[in-house]
């Protein structure tokens, strides 16, 4: 009953956290009202359905769920509707809207992993490692690949590297209490306050991993 | 019978709108042959194997009616041949073959909204609105989308908002006239000419939704 | 008994020349480890899990193979390593990396075009020549596709046309041996060396199809 409760809350945790992200994402892309709900619904959403059709579901969870759907879809208005008021501050507002951003989209993140690797367990598959730590990573970080390549950006995912980090570590680490036994509430808050951590620590302090600087484009 | 009959036009009218547009659009992209082929069938069943995916078909309608492929490769090449006849006169015909692209393309969008809608109906699950309507606008919308992904445009659906708008609403209405009880073939007249109209207005007069200017991009 | 040995070896040639030509594209790409681990892997496997997603499998095969998963993992890395290594040299190196990369691309698009085909065998929907010849067609083109996509680069398969051409025939002949009764085996050689061939000769000679000079941008 508190798991089920847990659930319930998480998913309106990161629904929320997600849609603010994707709409502050869009609108800095300079999109209209319109590509800013679509693309704050896709965010929210776009990496729960990836992970629902590769379990081979009949129908993609979110479409039972459609109080979600408006959630996401009141959030994503009402970051516009303030955002438009502010539209002659923005300049002086950056820096607090970027905190902003990145602080929900820290706990987008953490919810998003725990739901997603939550679910091997729910639908049965828990026994299959590589398949449950995918299954949050896509999760959690699905609907932002998706919103990056419809506006056209480079994947965040993939400038961001520990970003996606992050979730597979928080993925790992929540799967693994979960197998010891331990109940999807305190599982969950520890792996969500890790992954807000690291999340905002790699942000903060700029971490990164190597790279080899090569001249010529293919 | 009569509405078999009109699914199977339908169909037919919307494979080779949208391979007619998709190609010309490869071509202004400036593709060669084979990618203007490759773009002009993605665009005409990317959408429904989307759509199919999403509802957990085991393989996708259109495996099932290759003549619908075999009409949407002969539309891409034609459109090709045409249009290298022509070559040396492009600049001059450029506003013609803009016409026939927006025309063709609103008679798709219109055909296969309303063909995705119903498929919520022949495949049982239309008491979920939420669900039908997304059939019918990733129906119509989904083959544009991976084709303005592959040829690394801005995907249209975003900077013509209107578009989309226009879809999701001929999916309402059509969704509405059918639960009401009206027939396939007068429902989808109706939804198709509205459509067909919206998209042509709004291309016409410039339709715009509310936008922010943000100066500073992430 | 040949024959699953056959397919564990291409298995194992495709995920290694994959991640090879993978990792060399996000290098060059001027992606860090992370991004050039995680490419690699969806070079090799993303194809695979697209055909999967397709014919409707429950959980896509690549779960329950994770030492392929594993062998694309350490191919990646030792590529980043190696190359890593050398990086001060990489601009003298280059012509090498390219013919490296081509090499072990079009090795990748012959097993895969096979191994893609053969699944319309094994999973029983051979009757359908378009599936069976599209799902080999995935297999192989799939992961550069999506590869392509996330690293923002305009996709390989609509610049080098040759490319999905190749393979597109490579299904159409494997296709029509395995149907007229030869062994995986025999015809899974005959088809890999011909791609091999055939990809290698139309980088070499520039082959090309026609392509339409227009001006004015959509």
């Amino acid at each position: 009953m508190l798991s089920d409760f847990t659930v319930f809350v998480l998913n309106i945790i990161g629904t929320v956290s997600f849609a603010i992200s994707g709409a502050l994402v869009s609108i800095k892309a300079r999109l209209d009202l319109f590509g800013v709900v679509f693309l704050g619904i896709i965010t929210a959403f776009g990496g729960g359905i990836m992970r629902d059709i590769l379990l081979g579901f009949e129908i993609p969870n979110i479409f039972y769920q459609s109080y979600l759907v408006i959630i996401a879809l009141v959030t994503s208005v009402a970051v516009f509707i303030i955002l438009y008021i502010n539209r002659n501050n923005l300049v002086k507002l950056d820096k607090k809207i970027s905190y902003f951003n990145n602080f929900f989209d820290a706990i987008g993140l953490g919810a998003f992993t725990v739901m997603g690797t939550e679910i091997a367990f729910t639908s049965g598959v828990y026994e299959n490692v590589l398949l449950s730590v995918t299954l949050g990573f896509l999760t959690a970080v699905g609907g932002g690949i998706i919103r990056d390549v419809l506006a056209n950006t480079a994947p965040f995912v993939l400038k961001k590297h520990v970003y996606a980090l992050v979730s597979i570590l928080g993925a790992f680490i929540y799967y693994y209490m979960r197998i010891a036994g331990l109940s999807v509430t305190l599982a969950s808050s520890v792996v969500i306050g890790l992954v807000f951590a690291l999340r905002l620590f790699a942000t903060r302090y700029e971490w990164t991993l190597p790279k080899i600087k090569y001249d010529k484009q293919i």
